[in-house]
């Protein structure tokens, strides 16, 4: 159910239900109650129409085939599809080839990104703010998405950039003390900072260490905006739901508003906040662009990924729970070669025989999937889906050239990543200027 | 409707539920619709039988004669009634007169503050906490109540003190921007420190000026165990009530844990806490004392005051919105004595033959109420309720007597208020360790 539909279903309820109180109206609460009953009822009617998927940012469920229906979300959310036209302009306006994820469709959707642009066209810059929720000690390939597309966007705009590690809000959904979450929240910034990020433009912070002042303000201007029947629509929250979770909301929306971060942007309120982040957070800034204007604020602009998939397929899931079903940037080379060869689904045939008469399926292909993630040579991809794609190229072939790129990805990230000290993270989290984050 | 009942009739309609599901039960979900149903049904009930009266922290209304029925408050929120030994107690541990408000019954009930004297008997200490949310500019004598109560037990116990103000909840309930709340904190804190506080025993801070670090931790670990359905109950939201309204609850449950103040009482995890507060608070307080053992803190003890009594007379409602309605703070001596003379209600009769022949209705009557909390002298006040109501004494002899002691009242009061400056009153707000606090 969409947010926009949820919304109309409140609405709607609210006025049958007036309606049926002024027929039999007894007391002066029955309306809300009615409604109540009236929107639950729509919400059955609303499930049975879309038993399929489900994308919040805590749940990512397709349906029976296994594979999210990525138009459908984009109709469903209401943002937009990144076409070429928006990849040109990227183009032009950087004087570099876009990035891989631009090239290859994985950042996919977008809203207002396209402002942004027209904005930068004529001189106005705007900042970048991502995140992660530090549940796990080490991260996998999928957490890297948003991290690699956004230095690329720092490094090509030459922007300023937030990072908030939700270490409160993996407290409150997960069963982690708040300890353990704030180290987790550091352990991630490591691993965040072996990115590349550059320090003179970038600002990380954990919501324990750096809610207050200002940043609180915001949390409470959001919150006095959003309803419990809202948070209950865009999030599925229910009656049951703690309200830690139930206030969490703001807490990942105010970093879109300069006015969160007067050590970075003093006076600067109508600085434009791009976010780069998987499309299942998608719910909190649809929220957040909803309030916005209501406190006087800007918009977020948004680009947004595709989910990256598990090595079992599209149809699995990467899950702390089953360490094969991902590639972590703690694995070995030897465990890299193990899980590829041995857990990396493959779209090949059954028989030597069979493949080199049909050919590979490059639609459920696992190799060739990640080949399109982190291989950078356009030219060199494009020649192993043909060859293997014919029947050519053998799967084995295909996992071999995966490995190779995925053992030195995950080699320069070891390296980088030993290279973070303590010192280099506090330098990242200090609360302080950041005087040429625009040069 | 208590919080107890409420729990039960919750539990109550789940197993209803679960048992119709079982017979007609057609889908997963069922049950929880079915509940929230049943659960509606009976507070209707509820409602029916306790058409009465309503204490919340936002609303306090009396049933039909417009009297609080405070005996039958203490049975419904669970707390007890603070007798005479208690109070003996006070006397014999302190070495002085318990404060009028304990001698004539304002502080009537409490929790756990037997327990707070056994432990101070054994030579441990505490610390209080108490609290105020900005909403006006200036403070009426009902305002005062808890402040003056505060610091009586301040000086009697030699004991730290924090006061909180709620800046964050006045602009989430009332419509109030975040500046404007910021600023009514600042101004209100001129008022209680003017009180007489002590500076090295006390720190006062607002939400917003001292969110984040250990106090944001434990406002998360609080929130984390208190669902909607919890907080519906015991506050009366609903579907509709924003997010802000959900998620406060556990701001105002935190300072009475001393780790919330690590610079103040580091490592000081079994420090008790006692909560001078009107009844209406008890809520929040019945909240924290829940959630408290669970994440491994020790309940806060209260001691619970009376509602100040409105000039129109008890079933009058003191308000912002009709000046005539209280005393104020800012009240010339001219205000006061027209608001006592033409707006407190008199228990005297009608003709001074008829006032003469059958006395006063003491019960009813405003200026003994309001002597009883601000005369200190007890064979005066005895005497005047004696005279009074044998009807030797008129109403406008005793109201005399009480715009003498209210002038004097706000007299110093508002000469120690000129003499609190910001600086004064940043010393007070300051995060800064009291060395001296015990002593």
């Amino acid at each position: 159910m969409t947010m926009k539909r949820c919304i109309w279903t409140q609405a709607e309820a609210q006025r049958k239900s007036t309606y049926l109180s002024l027929s039999f109206g007894r007391r002066r609460y029955f309306p809300s109650a009615l409604s109540s009953l009236l929107f639950f009822l729509q919400m059955e009617v609303d499930r049975e129409e879309e038993q399929e998927q489900v994308v919040t940012p805590w749940e990512v469920a397709a349906k029976g085939d296994g594979k999210i229906d990525y138009d459908k979300l984009i109709t469903k959310f209401g943002c937009q599809k990144l076409d070429h036209s928006l990849i040109d302009r990227v183009q032009r306006l950087t004087g570099q080839l876009p990035h891989v994820f631009l090239r290859r469709g994985v950042f996919f959707a977008h809203r207002e990104f396209d402002q942004i642009l027209n904005a930068y066209e004529k001189g106005d810059k705007f900042y970048l703010y991502t995140g992660r929720g530090p549940s796990s000690e080490s991260l996998h390939l999928g957490h890297l998405i948003p991290f690699l597309f956004t230095k690329y966007l720092q490094d090509a705009f030459k922007v300023p950039l937030v990072i908030q590690l939700t270490d409160d809000e993996k407290s409150i959904w997960k069963n982690i003390t708040v300890e353990e979450s704030k180290r987790l929240a550091r352990e991630n910034a490591k691993d965040i900072i072996a990115c590349g990020f550059d320090v003179n433009r970038t600002f990380i912070f954990s919501d324990f260490g750096y809610m207050g002042g200002a940043f609180y303000e915001n949390v409470v201007r959001v919150a006095k905006c959003v309803s419990f029947n809202q948070v209950r629509g865009i999030f599925g929250f229910d009656n049951e739901s703690n309200i830690g979770k139930i206030g969490f909301p703001p807490v990942q929306a105010v970093p879109s508003f300069p006015s969160s971060f007067p050590h970075l942007f003093p006076g600067e309120s109508k600085l434009r906040c791009l976010i780069p982040c998987a499309i299942d957070q998608d719910p909190y800034f649809r929220m957040t662009r909803d309030v916005a204007p209501r406190i006087g604020y800007d918009k977020p602009a948004l680009i947004e990924s595709l989910f990256f998939p598990a090595l079992q397929g599209e149809a699995g899931k990467m899950s702390a729970g089953d360490p094969n079903s991902a590639i972590y940037l703690t694995d070995s080379d030897k465990m890299i070669r193990n899980k590829v060869n041995k857990h990396a689904f493959s779209g090949g045939q059954d028989s030597q025989e069979n493949h080199r008469k049909y050919g590979a399926n490059l639609e459920v292909d696992i190799p060739v999937k990640y080949l399109s993630f982190f291989l950078e040579d356009d030219a060199d991809l494009e020649h192993i889906k043909q060859e293997y794609g014919a029947g050519r190229m053998l799967t084995g072939q295909v996992k071999s050239r995966l490995i190779e790129v995925l053992t030195a990805l995950v080699t320069r990230h070891r390296e980088a990543r030993s290279k973070v000290t303590d010192e280099v993270v506090d330098a990242f989290m200090a609360v302080r200027p950041l005087p040429w984050m625009f040069d």
